[in-house]
């Protein structure tokens, strides 16, 4: 017989090299303590938290195998690309070789003659964007924006830009016809960072933007927004300051680095009904972006999300759907297209690069008098930089009586940038902790100490205005300080030529808690299917059962957990923001409790008596007048098709107010100042997590943001020509750290409870990605005794810094 | 370019030659009537209902476009063999060639050794089915049956039972495989009908029976069970009686005829978790069956409903699943399965041939004195003919005070029965209403008339105990009376040789109700998802939407119905029982009431007054207190998204009262005596529906089931050898009436509305086949002067008949 092993499902020839040291729905997602057991292992992270967590719990707090991960692991699972339909066809698109330019002319004809090609579309074929920017004044509800973003209108705005679309019978055809169209450029010059962007008579790149300046509008400008807030008197607070310090940081573009490219298959019917098959952070959210750019009714859309292999908030945004909409509209079949890594590089969105100036002055004594922050962030070629949450986030761990900040989304040639977990936070955290570093060098105190001081209590004042609410700072500080990382001295052996230093950074995220939906149905062997509409990034599936699971009182396995497509569930929102395992596990929680109060009916049904006379507690109801009439949870289920059938309750939320995080991490780094190679040799986090309903997913986020932020410090950046081009737009050239660029990221779990959430849960994801960079720049100067104030502190620049340092020595 | 129509997904080639006359869901549901405009058609059968309709209703009672038209009728809908998985295999097996035999060995290396092959599975590969009988005594909870009947074991029952599965890597290996299996049988006399089941000394075909004979087990027996009632004092009765008839009756076994053979594909994964796709009649029936036929929890089991190209009581029950799941375990691959037509016939269940004994007493004024009926059903290789159904159902039109009726269910070697539309009846009126018929002809009594004479009545006692509910049989024979079809007199133009005539039948049908759920979630444009557990035969979808649609007082257009797989939405019953736009519908207006209940706080939130002053109305929310405060249902679906979020609702409903259901056929034939063929000339159908939620299909599932009657009397049979082999397993042998062969079926829908459901919804679909044997038989007659007791009343029969008359006129 042949072998009948099964094969991998992956149907992506593209993406195989980048396994290497990556699961699929992290870039690093280490998870080797699942299946360790805590009391043999003494040094168990959860052990480790500042508090005995999860005692009132018997599935929150645990470590179950997630329910979608045998599907993971055997190459089962349907990622965005795997989708097969009857009749299905493949698209491919041209892309502008030119960073700005006007676009001339498109011949498609070409194309259009290739045998095999059933469909080529341009930007003529986009239907006319509305705008609803007057109405509202939000630039981000221009939707001619993101029309343009998915297929050139007029002008090509970066390198990569989609100029034309082709559907045809296979992937190849698609893929020549593509190479067949023709288009005519007038080149304009590029606008390749923000200081280019704001220099006078630079050149226009959105001729028609309107830009916001403190709410005045703008014409003829890269500004798309300007903010400004002034909190107290920040020039009275920098007389009052003893010491004052004042940097600025250069940021480089980094990418997301999800293993999954984008991918879509999209099929518009005779009904003018579009169904989309898609790997996207939230099927909802997709759905509403398409509904906007093709101009349809919500409804007539139906997104189905197929498993994500990654996203980190680049996969919010739609891309190729549209297109493979508007060609599958014209050929009549499903349309299926993805990308390779170079259009990932090049054509999603990657995260802002850009440049803070930050200035801070504190008394005599340490305490912060005041401070000032400008953020000038890259939007790429349509609006959209992070620089509000850089204000709201930036300063967040501290007290800040007197500040004025400034915050500039700047339009350049480069691809619309994305949310990259915890958007602009670690532009902001890389220069204010890399000035608080220096701050403490200076006075002389402990940096933990300073932080400790200077930190930011309820009822505080935003820099922004709003007053801040309850925080867990100071635990999250003490926790760092007693930590085994902290107490533990480094271990400064130069023998080698190596050096080592320690780094310390502090950082915040407010997470996001917004619309869910869930439904449970019980089955009458006990178990239940739980529908939910967010998709499954990094563990929501098995966090969301476990909270289901907690309520009802029966093992985790015995809940199933779905992810329904726009036509299956209730409205949820975006799997981002760190709002899921928060706000659609609080759906599902209220859908639990109703689970419970219809049970009790039929438990009164059983026993005749009035259901308000029974409770429920430990998985068993019981009558609270009669001890011997008490069922558990399976079998009264077992009773389900005699007391009236099946039972299936909904649950949804609209949380308005999530609270944030802080996260402290310690880096220890061993440097050879012959290579300039760093390397990273010791890394703890300390975050407050809430509460950790699956302890392994939480360490695996905070492990994977962590690693990201390595590389995002040391290696990783947009190596972009002077045209405009990205000159290394592959997972070869664009160097990601692997699991062996790293040591154990070992992580302590602050576990205060969320008092928002039932379960005391809090999003995870995003805080981690805020302090690695400055933590590792603080790590460098404890090391060589450089500061380094621009990413990638690579080999290169860690050279010439001690070049720098070495003559600042010999010319004093 | 190349063209760019859409291609058909259809992924049958055989069946293609079956399509000609027929439409997916329905054999013959011709339905010209959707789109013709009342007011301007006046013979529309809606107008001629006797009451006047609908007309407290805005969506319930119109003719809408169904939501999965436009996917069926483009090839589009994925139906159960278009569903396509990576690394999906093929299955195939071998069917025994011998009616009754002995499995001395099965050799299957030849079979593995072909390249290819993946897996291959025996009898001896199927879990060791649990008996529930001893527990329960119910001989249908015995899941050794069913195993047995999905693969012999031991014994072949019939041929084409199925006695070994292969698995490769395409289709035509794997069928080549099923060709390599060496099986040695022991041959063993077949039992081919009810008489020979019953014979002494007959062959035992399931050794292991225990018979089940008025509650006292036997043993080796063919005769599964034997029901026996009295009422009243049937003797006596007869002794009142101023005429009696008996007559003896014989029903050949017919199949379904439903245009998509059985298709499945299982994936039994690495952790024994089993998806499975199929076209079903019910997800959670299949699902319950596939665990006890695997011994597996049925929370272990994912079915995943597609769509289904007719069923009619034929795909309840799994046939290839379980042998998929066997095979994908093997192998550790999604295997695929498809049957051709001719596996259709010999090895899915067809109808139950029977014969059937009445006999009637009236007295002079022709009120029924006392009946007697012996009710002998083919069971097939298994028990399970619908005897019960034919005790209750038969005699329901009518009062019998007297009455003594007999059921056996008997095991034959042919494959297990199943339901075929109002099991068990279509014999029951054959026999019964011919009796009338004679009786009527006998005493010079207008058939009508006879049959209102003794309308049973609501309080009277069942032949088989029970009370007799509400019933709308006197309206129904009101309506036919009235009827332009039974008012104008049948025109007999005996020029050319042909004579015509009109019979007339009544039928009764009790429907189901049981367990059903479906959730909705409004949209913010005021559209409504709704998820429900039905899969969708006759157009469930629509009806279910409108049910919403009219709670919600919105367009139907605005409810997007989906069919959910078994881990998608609460335990739902079979599509099956004429239950689904009743029971279903039930489910999903209590949903849409929470909606109501759900959007009234939504409202109070917008006006800041209490919900409890808000009333609801032609779907516009409304203070009572104030007039000036109102707003439509899509203008407060807009404010969700600052009120709280999202909207879903749950509804289920366990109903375990349906109320039955009465139609009328009147059938004209014109019958040539040369040739003995029948033509239907008109006919007329005259049915009590309730409250017709969707006229339109009312109608085509009335006209499906008249039509699927007509074939029943005058064409189809399971012609056997004397071997037990069927010899016409193929459409062009097994002759189906086209649209070709069938007048327009004319229907008048009598809406009394059904008292259990808030709008009056009534099951419609099965009581339609119950008369039309019946029907022709006694139109037959009024053509001929023969009595035709056998189906088929084929021209051989026809022309004997007149023989035998004309030999008896000659002899007399």
């Amino acid at each position: 017989m042949t072998d009948c092993r099964p094969v991998a499902a992956g149907a992506f020839p593209d993406h195989a090299p980048t396994f290497t040291g990556f699961c699929c729905a992290e870039r690093f997602a280490v998870d080797n303590r699942a299946n360790t057991t805590p009391d043999v292992q003494g040094n168990d992270p959860a052990m480790n938290a500042t508090e005995n967590s999860n005692s009132a719990y018997k599935v929150v707090g645990t470590r179950p195998i997630r329910h979608d991960g045998l599907d993971k692991v055997t190459g089962r699972a349907i990622y965005g690309a795997d989708i097969q339909l009857s009749a299905m066809v493949y698209g491919a698109v041209a892309r502008s070789p030119h960073a700005h330019a006007v676009i001339r002319k498109i011949d498609t004809s070409r194309a259009e003659s290739l045998p095999g090609v059933l469909a080529v579309a341009t930007g003529n074929d986009m239907p006319a964007a509305e705008s609803k920017v007057e109405e509202s004044g939000d630039i981000s509800l221009n939707y001619s924006f993101p029309s343009r973003n998915v297929m050139a209108q007029g002008k090509v705005l970066y390198s990569g830009h989609v100029v034309a679309a082709v559907a045809a019978l296979d992937r190849n055809t698609a893929l020549e016809a593509a190479s067949l169209i023709d288009v005519e450029y007038e080149l304009l010059e590029p606008v390749m960072n923000v200081h280019d962007a704001l220099a006078p008579g630079a050149p226009v790149v959105v001729p028609d933007l309107v830009g916001n300046d403190v709410g005045e509008p703008v014409r003829d400008t890269n500004v798309a927004t300007h903010l400004h807030y002034e909190l107290g008197d920040p020039d009275a607070g920098f007389e009052q300051a003893a010491t004052i310090i004042e940097r600025s940081f250069e940021l480089a573009t980094v990418h997301q680095g999800y293993i999954e490219p984008q991918a879509g298959t999209a099929y518009w019917n005779a009904e003018d009904r579009l169904t989309v098959w898609t790997s996207t952070q939230g099927a909802f959210g997709a759905r509403r972006q398409l509904a906007n750019i093709l101009r349809m009714p919500e409804s007539r859309i139906k997104v189905v999300p197929l498993e994500i292999g990654g996203g980190f908030g680049g996969k919010i945004s739609v891309y190729l759907e549209p297109v493979a909409a508007i060609l599958s509209r014209k050929c009549g079949r499903p349309v299926k297209m993805w990308m390779d890594r170079k259009s990932v590089f090049e054509a999603t969105g990657p995260a802002a690069g850009g440049a803070v100036r930050v200035k801070i002055g504190v008394n005599e004594k340490g305490y912060i008098t005041a401070a000032e922050a400008e953020f000038k962030y890259e939007a790429g070629a349509f609006p959209g930089a992070p620089i509000a949450q850089a204000i709201e986030c930036g300063f967040a761990p501290y007290r800040v009586p007197n500040a004025r900040v400034d915050g500039y989304d700047l339009i350049v040639n480069k691809p619309k940038t994305a949310a990259y977990r915890a958007p602009g936070t670690t532009h902001a955290a890389f220069a204010i902790e890399t000035v608080m570093d220096e701050l403490g060098e200076k006075l002389g105190i402990d940096p933990i100490e300073l932080r400790r001081m200077n930190a930011s209590r309820e009822g505080d004042r935003r820099v922004d205005g709003p007053i801040w609410g309850p925080r867990f700072n100071l635990e999250v500080l003490e926790a760092a300080k007693n930590s085994p990382h902290w107490t533990s001295p480094l271990e400064r052996d130069e023998t080698d030529g190596k050096r080592q230093g320690r780094g310390l950074a502090m950082g915040y995220w407010r997470n996001g808690g917004r619309k869910s939906a869930a439904t449970l149905s019980v089955n009458i062997d006990g178990t239940v299917a739980l529908v939910e509409g967010s998709v499954d990034i990094g563990g929501t599936r098995v966090a969301l059962a476990m909270q289901a699971a907690e309520v009802l009182g029966i093992p985790v396995e015995d809940v199933r957990p779905t992810v329904a497509d726009t036509e299956g569930i209730g409205f949820t929102d975006i799997t981002a923001g760190s709002r899921t395992a928060y706000a659609t596990g609080y759906a599902t929680y209220n859908a639990a409790q109703s689970v419970i109060a219809e049970l009790k009916k039929r438990a009164a049904l059983v026993w005749d008596i009035d259901h308000e006379q029974i409770g429920f507690e430990d998985g068993v109801f019981r009558s609270n007048l009669d001890s011997e009439l008490q069922m558990s949870f399976k079998e009264l289920a077992a009773r389900l098709d005699t007391t009236g059938g099946p039972v299936i309750t909904a649950g949804s939320v609209d949380l308005t107010d999530a609270s944030g995080a802080f996260g402290i991490h310690i880096a220890d780094v061993e440097i050879d100042p012959e290579t300039g190679k760093t390397d990273v040799i010791r890394y703890t986090v300390v975050q407050d997590v809430g509460r950790a309903v699956h302890p392994s997913y939480v360490e695996g986020q905070i492990q994977g943001g962590a690693s990201q932020g390595v590389g995002w410090a040391l290696n990783e950046e947009y190596f972009m020509g002077d045209d405009g081009v990205m000159l290394n737009a592959s997972f070869l050239d664009y160097r990601m750290p692997t699991s062996l660029d790293l040591p154990m990221i070992d992580v302590i779990l602050v576990e205060k409870g969320n008092p928002l959430h039932p379960f005391g849960v809090r999003g995870v994801g995003e805080v981690p990605i805020t302090p690695p960079v400055a933590a590792i720049a603080n790590a460098i100067h404890d090391a060589l005794g450089v500061r380094m104030r621009v990413t990638p502190m690579n080999p290169g620049r860690i050279l010439n810094a001690l070049e720098a340092k070495a003559a600042g020595s010999r010319s004093r």
